[in-house]
């Protein structure tokens, strides 16, 4: 594929500097990238390898120095090299339809230009939209509903009733609808509580491999517009996921929790259940959840306290053997003070009383 | 399906109050619940809600007061309303058999009313008991045993010899008798321990969506009798783990590690290899667990101490610096005082020193 | 199987301690091992032990004494018997050729004594070396290559374009080449930067169940030749794991850090992305790594700390409340000190002075 400079500014949203006819046939880094190809400068510490790249044009931030190079200049580099990048490395999507191997339940609903690959299995009363594929070895049980867009890659399954919206992505081996993790203890053992919701996932999701997303006790759980799960990941049953979600690898969030929108999860952290955290927080990695976050707050370590105390509280931490040595030695040395001004209190004379001795004796 | 008042007490085993004639269709909760339908009352806070529930009988606790209405009086509600939620949701089996694109290996025994869906992969020598259903994708190994009333979910393999239990239920993408991880380290590479033991999982046992339960390197990795596992936990080679044990998401127990009954192990919890957990034992989520627990006990933090203990040293971390600052400062007020003390001894009287200086003057 | 014991000190480098010529036919512990049978002795601990075996031979470490058994004595009896376990227990493989119910994509090479089961699906224009055995319901995306000797156990699947060496086996479940998680924030939402570059899987690795490796951004996301990786782990993309790493369960390592030569990490580990951990460092079960590790290191803690100071201070960690409260105690005691000397300062008569009262008497 091949475009002008002009043609690539339109697609990003930038305006160019130098001369827009020029032909970008590719991208790359500002050290890799060859005569024809285009790359960027997302980090302004680099600016001085702009003069020196031997790309055909540069992304630049506004107010960056081009060098004299050509140049499209927009607001946010980093995103419209993302964008050039999918231009340029999207291969166009060829629907493979219904292919030998794949196994179609009955009364099931396929939108056009679908790719069903072999050995994958749609339960009955499925619906599929359009242009959606459905990798090797991927399961739908039955009465599940797929939107437009949706790719399942190769060993997903996705449990009976479960509802997946427009453009989402699930990677290899992850699980949308398993049972949630719920029993009534009758004092011995535990009784099952049969888990009769589904699972929602909104337009624009992606979930990681070899994540699991439980379906809900009754309604749903639900995982919001654009939120993006990473691999490895546990949603208990009952969670409500918001919008534009980041949710890092490992990490798991208990039952009927609440997350707001923009929260970000980093790895490996853990919510505990029935807890609300609001919009824009953020919980940095291995750190644990066991209580509300307000919007927009900060928050590490187990217990999640805010993120910069706790780093101060964590610089401590290594001085706590030498810290307990000076308090028990600081201990020893009060107690000796006041054991001697016990004693010489006895004995200091109080005010004038030196003066009264000295006059019995006149 | 609908039931009278009176089956229903007898299904859950408590008494009636007032009319058991009345037919119940369905259930919900006290908010949802509407004419036809039964609720429940777990938590008594919302005892006042029974006055004003639309379902037509209430599920109570011995001593609740049921404000007029119907009820089913039991020891406990939360018990009986997942009995009767089993019993209105639960949908009859219907036996698929053995379905076309399902692959059956040699010297097969398969008991009667089976469900084994397309892309399911049965080796040879497997035995699989009465009403057991395979989902499609699910592969047994060769020599594998499944007890009655097996319940595999799509994606699950069960490795080589293993044996399954009666209606045990394992969830999508998990994996029963994967290698342990031994190794013997030759100085420079690792040289891999051949790990030919099985993983036998007890009645009764439920395990989450990709779960890993790892073979023993001789004998058995065992999973005792109605334990429940949830998603993404990591069971080790040899690993006993007793009965009505609960495992919550994300955990992971390391190898010849042995779990008493009624353990419960929150959310990305972690128990070293070869220890010992006494029956009852709770550890809370994200704790670690480098040494033996005794039964009964509960314990919390890395490394895991007892519960109560952590969370007032947990109270305490944030002050960390401030103890730091204000015992510096102590340090210094000390050696002032200290200082102090030393100058004025010099000079500071005897007893009866100025009576002598005063008589000298007399 | 049987051999002689002279055969058997030669295939694990030992010498004959006895009679070369006796019959070995299996082994067992130094409890359980019977006539017949070699067994070993690891751990001198339980040197007494080989004087009452019924193990018709033992593999001891030079020096120890045989107690007039027969024997093979070598540097590292573990690995010694390691070696024996896999000389008894491993039956040769027969190769099943392409089986019946799995799907070959267009121009595929498969090289000999292949072993390809039901439900396995392979994509186009993938190689596959010699002696390759694909577990049912494996799936192989277009233009992957596999070396030889390469076990994939069932619902593996191994994403376009990604390369796995020679002798390499991967576990039930897990996934090769997902992709990386990495998105442009635009103000509002997230925007998917493709990944595009795939995974290199060097020979003599083994990876765990459901574990999964990202695919790279651009290049390649690395495992190094003899890493052995355990269940549930994340390999964030663009990630460099060098030679005879360790991985032990549930550990996570983020995008972009690179791992030296025998590096190890325990259960629940993270580290956090852009980061180097030196050769032969080890960080310790449930640590979070967030800066670099010199070689050699051996670190733990959220924040890791070295692993011995970490335990001092852990110690420490219970002993909190008491130390708050006796700091605040000492603060109480040392200003009463401070206000008792100011209070007596002003009479302590200072040196002469109280002569100079007296006389003024006289």
């Amino acid at each position: 594929m091949e475009k002008t400079l002009l043609e690539l500014a339109e697609l990003v949203g930038g305006q160019v500097v130098g001369d827009p006819g020029i032909r970008i046939k590719g991208l790359g880094t500002l050290e890799t990238a060859r005569e024809g190809q285009i790359t960027f400068l997302a980090n302004p510490r680099y600016a001085a390898k702009v003069a020196d790249t031997r790309a055909s044009a540069v992304v630049l931030a506004s107010g960056t120095n081009p060098f004299g190079r050509n140049a499209i200049v927009v607001g946010n580099p980093y995103l419209a090299f993302a964008k050039l990048l999918t231009i340029f490395t999207t291969r166009p999507r060829v629907p493979r339809g219904i292919m030998p191997g794949a196994i179609i339940g009955e009364e099931v609903a396929i939108g056009e230009f679908a790719s069903i690959h072999p050995g994958a299995v749609v339960g009955d009363r499925v619906v599929i939209g359009e242009r959606v594929t459905l990798h090797p070895n991927v399961t739908l049980y039955d009465d599940v509903v797929l939107g437009d867009d949706v790719t399942l890659h190769s060993g997903v399954s996705v449990r009976e009733g479960c509802r997946i919206g427009n453009r989402v992505i699930i990677h290899n081996g992850a699980t949308i609808g398993s049972d949630g993790f719920g029993y009534a203890p009758d004092g011995a053992a535990y009784f099952k509580i049969p888990q009769i919701g589904i699972v929602i996932v909104e337009d624009d999701v992606e979930i990681g491999a070899n994540s699991a997303v439980d379906r809900a006790a009754l309604e749903a759980t639900r995982v919001g517009r654009g939120t993006k799960i990473d691999n490895l990941v546990q949603v208990g049953h009952n969670c409500v996921i918001g919008e534009d979600c980041i949710i890092v690898g490992q990490a798991g969030i208990a039952g009927s929790t609440r997350l707001g929108k923009h929260v970000t999860l980093g790895g490996q952290v853990a919510i505990a259940g029935h807890l609300t955290i609001g919009d824009g927080a953020m919980i940095s990695g291995k750190s644990g959840v066991m209580s509300d976050v307000a919007p927009g707050e900060v928050l590490s370590g187990i217990p999640a306290m805010p993120h910069q105390a706790r780093l101060r509280s964590a610089a401590v931490f290594p001085h706590l053997p030498e810290m307990r040595k000076s308090l028990a030695r600081m201990g020893i040395r009060m107690t000796k003070v006041e054991e001697h001004l016990e004693s010489v209190s006895n004995v200091m004379p109080l005010p004038g009383q030196e003066c009264a001795m000295a006059r019995g004796y006149a």
